[in-house]
C-alpha cells in the first residue's frame, strides 16, 4: 500500500498525517510543538513526520504547507516570520535527503485553496477563489483547474491590494490594504478606536478585544459590534467585486476564523458584492460559501499536493 | 498552403488580414467601415473577411477580436456598445456556417495580451500582465502559458477594481475604479476640473482637451499637464503593485494610446510600484515595458488565437 504524508507547519505547532490511498481520513495524525528547548524546528519536523510513517507500506510523497514567504518551485522557505531561524531553508532538499521520497512545499493559504478545491467546498469547480480571514487575509486561486502560483510562487496575496490609499496601516507596513479593513486584527483595531472615542458598547473596556469577542457581542445585539462586522463585511464584499472582475470565478470560498461570524459578515458582504459588481452577470451561477475544512484546510491541501506527485501542480512552469 | 485569417472589429472600422504559415506579415490586409447605409455590421464582417480570402490555398481558421462583453467559450457577442444591433450575436456559429472553417472569438484587450505574449514584448514569458490604457483601461493575463478567461470568459477587467471608494465616477457607473483615475478620459477630466478651478496652463481653455494634448503640453513643460500625467502614473503604479501581489508576473506590458506618453507616465508609475510593493522580491526579474504592437495588438492576438485552433486556448474549460 502506498501512503501520502501531509504536514501543516505553524509557528506554534506542526501536524503530520499519513493518508491511505483514496481516503480523506488519516490512518494516523500527530501534532508536536514547533519550538523546543533542545531541538531545532527542522528536527521537530523530522520527528513529527517519522512519527506518522506507516509500518506496513511505502510513502509515495510528502507535502508540507508552511507560512510564507516561500518558493514552491524550489521548495525553499524564504523567511517564516514565526519560526526562529527559518530563513532560506531548503526544506524540500532536506526532507528528500532525510526520508528519500519526493517532497513538495506550498504556502498555507495556497494549500488551503487547493484542499478546498480538491476535497472541500470547491469540488467540481474550475475557477475557484479562496480567502482566509483571520489575523491577516490570505488567499489562493484555482484557474482552469490549476493553482495560481506566479513567476516566483508569490501570487495571490489577496489581502494586500490597496483599497484606499488613505486608509489605516496594514500589518505589512503599507497603507489601506484590504487586510487593514477586513481582517480580524482590523476589526479589533476599529472597535478599540471607537471605544476610545467614547462609543457605547457591551464589550469590555479594560482589556484587549479580539474579532471573536466582537462577533459574539454583535450576535448578542451590541450595536458597535454589529457596526464593526458590517464594516468589515462591506469592505470585503467590495474587494470581492473587484476580484470577480479580475478572476471571474464560479465559486468564492471564505475560510479562516473570522468567517465563523457567519451572516454577521456574509450578509453585508453579499450586499456589497451586488452593489459594486460591474454587471450582474458576474453573480450568475456564482457560489459564495464558507470553507468546508476549518483548521484542517492547510493539511488537506498538503494532501492534495502530495497526491499530485510528479508534483505537476508546482512543477509545470520551471 | 494553409492560411489563417485574423480580424479586428471596432466600432468605427473592421480590419481583416490573411497570414501565411509561420509569418507575422500578412499576405493581404483590408479595412472597411463598420457602419454602412445598406449593410449590417455582420454583412460588413462577411465582406471584409471574403476580401482577404486567399486564392491559392486553404484557410485553417478565422479568429475575431471584438469589443466586449462577449462569451469566448460559445463565441457569442453579448453586447457591443459601439456596434448597432450587436446584442447576443452568435458570431462563431454565423461565421462557421458562412465560411465553413473553425472560428474563434476573443475580447480585444485579451487578444492584445495574447498577441503581445506570442509575438511581441512578452515572448518567452510564462506569466504576463498586459494593460491597455486609452479612453478606458482594459487588460489581459497569461498565467502559466494560458490566457486567463474565467468561468464565463469575463476575467481581467483590470481597470475595474476599486482603488478609492470615494473617488471619481468611472465610465461603468461605479465610483473610484482604477479607470476613473488613470485612463485617458480620467486624465482629461482631471485637467478640465483643475482649469475650471483656475489652474494656470498652456492648454486651451475654450475647447475640449484630450490625454494626447495633455501629454504633449507636459512634454513642452506645462506644469498642470505634468501634474496630470504624474497623478495618472502614480495611480497606475500603485494598482500595478496590487496586481503584482495578485499575479506575480515576470513582465508587465503597457499598451494603448496613453502609453505613448512614455516616461511622463512610466517614471511616476515605476516610482509608485517601488513604493507600494509588499517586498522588493516582486520587482526582481520583473520587466516593465511598452507594448510591441500599437494599433495592431488586437489583430496579432486574433492571429495567435486562430493559429491555436483546435482552439485549446478558449476551449479547455467547457
Amino acid at each position: 500500500m502506498s501512503y501520502h504524508i501531509a504536514v501543516d507547519v505553524g509557528g506554534t505547532q506542526m501536524r503530520a498525517a499519513c493518508f491511505p490511498p483514496d481516503q480523506l481520513k488519516p490512518l494516523v495524525i500527530n501534532r508536536i510543538s514547533t519550538r523546543h528547548p533542545s531541538e531545532t524546528p527542522l528536527e521537530r519536523l523530522h520527528r513529527v513526520i517519522a512519527s506518522v510513517w506507516p509500518q506496513d507500506g511505502e510513502v509515495a510523497a510528502i507535502a508540507v504547507a508552511a507560512p510564507g514567504p516561500l518558493d514552491p518551485y524550489r521548495g525553499v522557505i524564504l523567511a517564516a516570520p514565526n519560526i526562529p531561524g527559518w530563513i532560506n531553508v531548503p526544506l524540500r532538499q532536506d526532507l528528500e535527503q532525510h526520508f528519500n521520497v519526493p517532497v513538495a512545499l506550498g504556502n498555507d493559504a495556497n494549500m488551503a485553496a487547493l484542499g478546498e478545491w480538491m476535497y472541500g467546498a470547491g469540488k467540481g469547480h474550475h475557477h475557484v477563489l479562496y480567502f482566509t480571514i483571520s489575523t491577516g487575509i490570505g488567499g489562493g486561486a484555482i484557474i482552469d483547474d490549476r493553482l495560481l502560483l506566479g513567476a516566483q510562487g508569490m501570487a495571490t496575496e489577496l489581502g494586500h491590494i490597496t483599497v484606499d490609499q488613505n486608509g489605516p496601516l496594514c500589518g505589512c507596513g503599507q497603507r489601506g490594504h484590504l487586510e487593514a479593513f477586513a481582517s480580524g486584527t482590523a476589526i479589533a483595531a476599529w472597535v478599540k478606536q471607537e471605544i476610545e472615542q467614547g462609543a457605547e458598547t457591551s464589550l469590555p473596556k479594560d482589556r484587549p478585544v479580539d474579532a471573536r469577542m466582537v462577533a459574539e457581542a454583535a450576535r448578542a445585539g451590541d450595536e458597535l459590534s454589529k457596526k464593526a462586522m458590517d464594516r468589515a463585511g462591506r469592505f470585503m464584499g467590495q474587494a470581492i467585486a473587484s476580484y470577480l472582475h479580475i478572476f471571474n470565478p464560479s465559486i468564492v470560498i471564505i475560510g479562516g476564523g473570522v468567517s465563523r461570524a457567519g451572516d454577521l459578515l456574509f450578509e453585508p458582504m453579499r450586499r456589497a458584492m451586488h452593489e459594486y459588481v460591474l454587471t450582474p452577470r458576474y453573480l450568475e451561477n456564482l457560489t459564495l460559501t464558507t470553507a468546508a475544512f476549518g483548521d484542517d484546510a492547510g493539511l488537506m491541501g498538503a494532501l492534495a499536493l502530495a497526491r499530485s506527485t510528479g508534483l505537476e501542480v508546482v512543477d509545470t512552469v520551471k
